[in-house]
Order: structure tokens, then C-alpha cells, then sequence
């Protein structure tokens, strides 16, 4: 099977294959160290974590560069809101964004440069630049010169004139054409400035991705990811530095995944539209909003509400509650197992269907992933083996035999790897379930004691068929989210989502 | 000022100029992910946090290599004892070492290669070393012949008898010589193993580190660090891998920290005279730990015993408390504070040499550092500053003066910034101290209220004179750890250390 991506750069799905063996080199645009990090933060690091455990686990040896922009525009601004110094602050998010990865099981990248530390690297790269004919300095500032470089804009696949209705470009009179953009920018009274042969200053954004890429992956390599919003003018001018510096090409297969949306509307901090990170975390389960954000194809657009995350939150305990159930009979001792002893039993036929489906999750989920990493349709297939084996664990409480068990079992090895690649299902049942169980029952206003004491007042009222007194119970209960299940064993409770 | 260090490789101090402008790179050597870290990782971990936010500090754009181990004998043996993949249990124990860096306030590494990410690298390297002589194969094996590497044993000063008695080598039928090291080791059935030119196998421990710090920082690079148990066979044989391979210096300054001891012996899990970082945490502020660690310097064996750990927790509470009372009394606002109208008083002539004290912590923070990272006599001026502090702020309770409250200003300022270096003083006095105060509550046996009602008790029986009734209840609080404190403002109490 060979895997296939979406390049944006074609514009197509292309077979994916690496410039050097099968070592993959690819860069992730990180974040800019001024604010807590939001939903669309988590969407990008989501995606490009489960593609390059995806590499990882198809055996390929990834090298993940992310960088952390701790100088610019918007960390001076917000530093002097604060009051602190540009170093606190940037030191504060990046520490902030760290915790967010952690909650979230986003696997650290290998290599983590931070702009202020390569600030060498970027001098360097510009006066490449300038020594070319590509840059030019005016009164303390480096501008790249669009005119120089004809492919400027193949990436975004814009004409000069949609670029600049995008970009809504101030004139600034030293600049040579209004699409030029800066590569140093002169230091101004107050602000962090390093020392540069264009004087004290310090780079813009768009240089320190091209400078450290080239440091540590190389001039020419594999992926280059981010988000859609990225492709222009950030990553169009990332390509215009290297390729004008080095003279090679800079990226093979350009990855963009696509905006999050709440409500059906952009996200916004002025509308009041908009979450961090922490504040979904603080309601929902971190792998609950991972199964929201892998719900969809990376590159779709993908809307927010209340009601879907609150949906993935019940689909996540289900899937625990199964994953539990199934490995407490597998677990048990051969003696204890429901079936163990019931080998030729013949299976009722919905039974080999669920086997089917638990047989195939691997293969089919390779194919989803192989194409374009189409994890909504894995997740599907994570689904279908689920039922399998909610079918078999029917099936082995009436009518136990033996292939069932082996089937389910099988079907958990599974469900577990694939879990791997998507971060998902990483938790023992047991800890998840009792955890999620603990959350709920902070939620509830009666202490479990006096549920169990109400439950058993209403057993008693309901031996003197006091039917009256009984339901009074069930509906006091009921007020209080408690929904009771009534069986021959007796009467457990449930909290309601 | 030239900043100093001590070079493992001349044995000597001295002054440090990088390899390429103020730019520095620096490998360390990082954990083998098999086990919980101990005392001895964090003392590692702690002295090269310092040195590189030192070098940063100093100016220096510094690039911190670190690698993870996640292949190696250690890690297959402990996998199969447990029943897990190498891959779980490597994955495992980096994310503990991951928590307990982030415990213990050290500073992420800009790169952090793990070695099976690096397999073709090693590989390469190992072709080279192959074909230029230096290294043999043997049975899928690939050793390194320490013959062909006349300096072999530069670093570690030692013959090669004294190698041979040092390493206590098994004689091996495959080896040239008995001190030639593994490259490449040949993969045995139920091992993981990767495709290579000598089979399929996996790389050996020394190699990582010379293909991840090439890769990374290059041919040669500035600053080699770890601990000095490293120093033979492993960074001997880094050199001999490295310099064979590229016929370049391979590093400039061999930096090696000292061992840590418990109770004056070795760490030794077998003898029980072994603790982990979590378990100090568990008694212990992080800084606390940082303090003790930093307390000697970092070449200077070191010995832990809970006594002095102890002392160091005191010790940190008593500079937040100090800290604490500076800035408040420096907070206030104009009309409130002690001596705001107070200008032109005469000081007391011991308030002099406390402000000369403060003045100057700096300047010999800054001479000590230089000095070889000299943190123990650092921390000595930061110990005289806040002597300083703690005079004036004596002094300006009775007799106020600005240029007390300016002097106490200033001190507080010096003292975090330095602290920023050591990774000390970082939370907010107010914020520590009542962490501090909680967890100390927790260990008393009376609840706050009960301890308010017995002061009153007493301070009525003092009021009729029942004497004896009043000691009763001091004794029945020293009894709980609770100490009085009585002044003209009240009776206040304290938690006995």
C-alpha cells in the first residue's frame, strides 16, 4: 500500500514518498507565545500529532521540527499591556502551551527551536538574501522584494493583485512594492533589538521558520504542516526566503488542515466567540474533544458546539465501558470465563459478522489512513469493530463459547493499537470509568450514601406495595439526575449526561 | 569578564570563547528510559539547567541537545520482566522524566532526538567508521577498534590497563581486542531490530550520542555535558566514534558534573540507599531540592541526607518570607509606608553595609558564575543580600527611612534576577507561602479554629492571672508543634520545623 497526502502546492493527492530512505523530515509551525491557546490550536497540533504517529508507526523515522515564536509584534504589545518583560511573557505561554500538549497527549516534537535563540541563523540567512539581490535594506529594516522571485504566490495560487486585496497591505514608502515584506525590522525604543549589520533590531516573523527549518532538517525537505490561515502570506513567503537563499527546493508536500469554526461562526475573542484549550478541558475529557477534532477529515472545516463535544464526551464512555466489559471477560480465569468450557457451540450467524468486522478494523484502517490520513473514516471503522464486539459480549452472556471470547479479545488488541496512532483509548477502563464516575458524581446533589439509602428505603416501600411511597423515591431521584435500573439482581443506579 | 570553566579534557579551567560568534551549542547526555529518575538525574538536570540559563543570561544564543535512550539492554530486560513492548515502557518512563523535569523547573532542551528516530543516521555513521578502517563487523555485530584510536583514553587519563581493570570487560571470541566496543549489535529473536548493511540489529549505546550531537550541532560543537560516571567508556568512546568518523575535533569543552551520596554512600538500589525525584517532591518544595543541589559546586561530590534537606526548606521559607515582607512594605502605598515622609533621617551605620551588601550582589553573582558556575558561593551573596534586606527591613520598623525602602527594593529586584538564573524564588512570595502554610496545617493534629480558641482561652487566664492555666495551654499547643508568639500586638503561633 503506498500512502497518499493532499499536497497543497498541486493542489492533489500525491504518493508520499521521502527524499532520503525512509527517514521524513517535516516542520510544524508553532505558536506565537503571547495567549493561551484555543480550539484551533488544538485542531493543528491534533492533526500533525496522529500524522506523525501515522509515519512513526508505518515505520518511517520522523524528524518533527515545531517552532516557538518568542519575538514579535503581538508578545512586545502584550508584554507592554502587562508589564512585563517580552521574555516573561513569551516564557509564561510557552510553559502554557506546553501544559495544554501534555493534557492534550500531543507528543513533543524532537526538536523545539525558539526564534530568539537562533537569531545568528536569521542574520545570516538575510544577508544571504541581500548579498543575492532578493532583499534590501532600507533605514534599519530588510525587505524581501517580491518582483525578484516570479514564483512568489504558486503556493496560495493567487495573482499578485488577490494577494494584495488579501493581505490589505499599507503603502509604506520604503518598500519597492507594497507586496514586499520584512525580513529585520529596525529596533525601536523599548523593544528587545539584537545587534545586526543593518543595526539593532530584530527579525519578522516569517524568517526565523525558513532560518531554523534549514538548520535542522535541511534545505530541501519532506512536509511542511500547518494551518490553512498559514498558506498565505506566511508560508508563500517561507518559500520565497528559502528557495531564493539556497537556490533548491524548499518543501516536497505542503499540509494545511482546515479552520475550526463555533456555532457555525468564525472564531472570534471580540464576539465572544471563542474557547481556550483549558476551558474545553475543564468540562470534557481531553480524549473526548481528540475524537471531536479527528471526527472530521483534517482538511474539512470543522464546527464546534456544545452538543457535538457533549456527544463524543457519551460516545467516549461507551467505548470505555465496552473496552471494561470486554476485558473483564477476557481476563477472567479460564474457569470463571462464560463460555470457556462451551467450545462447538455453534454461533448464532449475527455473531460471525461481528467477527468480520473486528477482523478487518487493521486492514481497513490502514487504507483510511493510507488515503490522505482520513481519520473520520478510521474512526468509523473503530466504530464498526465496537458493535462487533458489543454483539459477542451479548452474545457470550447467553451463549457462551469460546471463538466469541477470542474474537472480543482480539478486537481489543486492536481497537488499542489503532488507539495508539490516534491517542485515543490510552486509559485502562477501569481508571477511566471510575475517574468519569467521580466527575459525575461531584455533579449530582445527593451523596452517594443517601442514594443508596433512598434506594433502599423505596425496595422496602415496594415489599409493602406502598407504590405511592416507591415512585415518590424514583421521582425525587430522577430530580436529581438518578435514573434507576431495575433488575432481578436488584437496583442499580445510573447518573443521566 | 571571561567566563570560565573547567575542561574534563585538560583538566583545567579555562576561558570560554565558542566555537562560531556568541552562538553555543551544547549536548548533554540524557536519561535511558527504563526506570524512575533518581537523585543523581536530578542533580545532572539541575546543574545543566543552570549553566545554559547562565550562558543565556550572559548572552550566549545557546542550542541544547539532549538526547533519549529509548533502545538498550536495560530497556528490553525491564520490558520483558514487565510484559510490555519497549516502546510502552521507553514511552512510559521519558513522560515521567518529562514530569519531573517540569517539577523540578528545568528548562526544556531546544533538541530532544530519540535514538530509534535516528537509526539511519547511526547507520550511516556506522558505514563510515566501517570503511575507513576503524570499525569491524563480526556475526552482525559491528565493534569499534580501539587500536585504530590512539587517543583512546584522553579524556579519562587513563591507560589502556587501567581501562581494562575499570571496565571489567568479558572476554569476547568476536572482539579484536578486549576493550573494542558494540556499534551495532546483532538482533536476537523477541528483540526489536531495524534493517541494516550488517542485518537485521540494533544500534549500541555509545553511537546515539555521536550521530544525534553531529546531526544537531555539527561535526564540532562548543560544550559536551553529563555526569562524570559518563566520562569512561561512554564519552571516551563518543570521542573515538566521532573523531574517527569526521577527522575533526569533536568537542571543544567537556564539562562532567560530580556524584550524589545518601547519608555518605552510594546510591544503591540493592542497599535501599536510593530515592527517587518523586519521592523528595513528595516531602519537599521543588526549590528546596534546587537549593541543596545548587548548594555545592557542581563538580564537588555531594551528599544528601534528610537533615539537610530539611534545612534547605527552611531556609527557602525564610527568604519568602523575607521577600514577602519586603514587597509588601515596599507596596504600600506612599502615605502608609514606614518612613515615606521620613526623608533626611540619619541611618544607623549597620543600614550602610546592609545596602552595600545589596548593591554588590550582581556584580559577585555574576564573578562566581564566571567562576566555573560557581552556585555555591552565588547562592552565599544571595544569602548576604537578603541579610541585608532582613537589617533594613528591621531598621525600618523604628526608624523610617526611604532610602531603606529603596535599598529593599532594589535587593528584592537583584535577588529574582539572579534567581531566574538559578531557577529559584520563581512563585510569588504571597502564592508560596500560603502553599507552604497549608501544607504544614496538614500535618498538625488541631484545626486552625481550635488553636484560635485556645489562644483566647489563654490570653483570658493571663488576663485573671490563672498562670497556671495559661502555661497549661501553651504546653498543650507546643505539644502539637504549635509555638507562641507573644508581642505588644497580640499573641500570634507558628509551626515548629
Amino acid at each position: 500500500m503506498t500512502l497518499r497526502l493532499y499536497n497543497s502546492f498541486s493542489s492533489q493527492k500525491e504518493d508520499f514518498k521521502p527524499l532520503q530512505d525512509n527517514h521524513v523530515g517535516i516542520y510544524v509551525c508553532g505558536i506565537t507565545a503571547y495567549d493561551d491557546c484555543h480550539l484551533g490550536h488544538a485542531r493543528a497540533a491534533v492533526v500533525f500529532d496522529v500524522i506523525i504517529r501515522y509515519l512513526r508507526h508505518r515505520g518511517f523515522e520522523v524528524t518533527h521540527v515545531q517552532n516557538i515564536t518568542d519575538i514579535d509584534d503581538k508578545i512586545i504589545n502584550r508584554a507592554r499591556e502587562k508589564g512585563v518583560s517580552c521574555k516573561e511573557l513569551s516564557e509564561h505561554y510557552t510553559g502554557e502551551f506546553h501544559r495544554d500538549m501534555e493534557s492534550l497527549g500531543v507528543a513533543r516534537p524532537d526538536v523545539e527551536p525558539r526564534a530568539t535563540g537562533h537569531i545568528q541563523n536569521i542574520i545570516r540567512l538575510i544577508e544571504t538574501l541581500v548579498s543575492k539581490g532578493y532583499a534590501y535594506a532600507a533605514e534599519g529594516n530588510v525587505f524581501f522584494s517580491v518582483e525578484k522571485f516570479p514564483a512568489y504566490g504558486r503556493l496560495s495560487h493567487r495573482s499578485p493583485e488577490e494577494m494584495q486585496a488579501g493581505a490589505r497591505v499599507k503603502i509604506d514608502p520604503q518598500k519597492h512594492h507594497p507586496m514586499d515584506f520584512a525580513l529585520w525590522k529596525a529596533g525601536k525604543p523599548g523593544e528587545p533589538a539584537w545587534e545586526s549589520p543593518w543595526g539593532p533590531g530584530r527579525p519578522g516573523w516569517h524568517i526565523e521558520c525558513s532560518a531554523m527549518s534549514i538548520r535542522y532538517l535541511g534545505e530541501t525537505f519532506d512536509i511542511h504542516g500547518g494551518g490553512q490561515d498559514l498558506i498565505f502570506p506566511h508560508h508563500e513567503n517561507e518559500i520565497a526566503q528559502s528557495v531564493a537563499a539556497t537556490g533548491k527546493p524548499f518543501v516536497r508536500y505542503f499540509v494545511h488542515n482546515g479552520f475550526v469554526t463555533i456555532n457555525g461562526e468564525k472564531m472570534s475573542k471580540s464576539l465572544g466567540n471563542f474557547l481556550t484549550i483549558k476551558e474545553i478541558l475543564f468540562g470534557y475529557h481531553p480524549e473526548a474533544l481528540r475524537l471531536f477534532l479527528l471526527s472530521k477529515h483534517y482538511r474539512s472545516p470543522l464546527d464546534y458546539s456544545e452538543d457535538l463535544i457533549r456527544e463524543k464526551q457519551v460516545s467516549l464512555d461507551r467505548i470505555y465501558a465496552t473496552l471494561g466489559e470486554a476485558l473483564e471477560i477476557t481476563a477472567a480465569p479460564p474457569g470463571k470465563r462464560p463460555g470457556a468450557s462451551a467450545t462447538g457451540v455453534s454461533l448464532p450467524p449475527e455473531a460471525e459478522a461481528a467477527c468480520a468486522r473486528i477482523k478487518d478494523l487493521k486492514k481497513l484502517f490502514y487504507q483510511a489512513m493510507d488515503d490522505d490520513f482520513n481519520t473520520a473514516q478510521a474512526l468509523g471503522h473503530v466504530f464498526d469493530a465496537l458493535k462487533g464486539i458489543n454483539t459477542l459480549l451479548q452474545i457470550s452472556k447467553m451463549e457462551p463459547a469460546r471463538a466469541c471470547l477470542d474474537a472480543i479479545g482480539s478486537g481489543v488488541s486492536a481497537i488499542r493499537e489503532v488507539g495508539q496512532v490516534l491517542g485515543l483509548f490510552a486509559t485502562e477502563p477501569g481508571v477511566y470509568l471510575q475517574k468519569r464516575r467521580t466527575e459525575k458524581l461531584r455533579k449530582i446533589p445527593l451523596p452517594e450514601k443517601e442514594i443508596s439509602d433512598l434506594i433502599r428505603q423505596r425496595e422496602e416501600a415496594r415489599i409493602k406495595k406502598d407504590w405511592a411511597a416507591a415512585d415518590a423515591i424514583r421521582k425525587k431521584l430522577a430530580g436529581a439526575n438518578i435514573i434507576l435500573k431495575d433488575s432481578p439482581q436488584g437496583t442499580t443506579w445510573e447518573i443521566k449526561e
